[in-house]
């Protein structure tokens, strides 16, 4: 049963002051990086176009492109790092979703006006030299949400 | 630190037997679908293409376009299906991942030929008409994956 929703469309409202335009990443919580990424390739045919050492957020990330998406996996390097942390209670498996944002400064006050609990409170260098903040688990259902800002891709 | 990966592409070996192409769909466990399209709305600016109840995975599922990616919204239908039973045990977050296809029955046929444990052994119908099939987490390193079978989008 197909049932078309209503298209009372925010994006479509005068000054609507969000919106989210794209998935940046999907990002993957792993516990040795070379052993995924030989996952990724041999089972679906999945090669990475960088992988980065981001010592502030104790990871090594591999950035797939799957189709314009990027496919982000990402190993502690440390015990304390937050990644190690969900790998010790959650095991592997999807960690966050990442949404591309026109800016990420806005975006905060617009989540702030609308009473979501942050992570971030003012926009941060994140992987890859991008602007970013996270959005708290408990403010959107249960998922873990990047705000990357919009550049080239 | 940027480290450029070597380009030992399996994408660009001849006779490659399995590529996935894109990312079809992210999807995301809700306890209430109204309730989380509401919040979609208010907080990032984004609202459903379609509503559509899937009586054999026991799922009502909303579709949100974002940049060409599906946001699939799931909320459970039936206390015994699958998506009650992930709520039950982990509560509402990230739930799958979909990936796009040439054919789902050769995909497979490849994992079978690389020990990747299924979900299903043959390709069937999802939501929307897709030719659909499930790849087990434990095949994956903790990621349940959806192999979705390319058509219009």
């Amino acid at each position: 049963m197909l049932l078309r929703a209503s298209t009372s469309g925010f994006s479509s409202r005068a000054g609507a002051p969000m919106q989210v335009t794209r998935v940046d990443q999907i990002a993957i919580a792993v516990p040795d990086l070379d052993e995924a990424l030989a996952f990724y390739e041999r089972a679906f045919g999945l090669v990475p176009e960088y992988r980065e050492r981001v010592d502030s957020d104790g990871v090594e990330e591999a950035m797939l492109d799957v189709g314009g998406v990027w496919l982000q996996l990402l190993q502690p390097t440390r015990d304390d790092s937050p990644i190690a942390k969900y790998l010790a209670k959650n095991g592997p498996g999807l960690h966050h979703l990442g949404f591309g944002v026109a800016s990420v400064g806005d975006a905060l006050d617009h989540l702030r006006d609308q009473d979501v609990r942050l992570i971030d409170e003012e926009p941060r260098p994140g992987g890859g030299g991008h602007t970013v903040a996270f959005v708290h688990p408990k403010g959107t259902g249960g998922v873990l949400v990047e705000l990357v800002e919009d550049d080239a891709h």
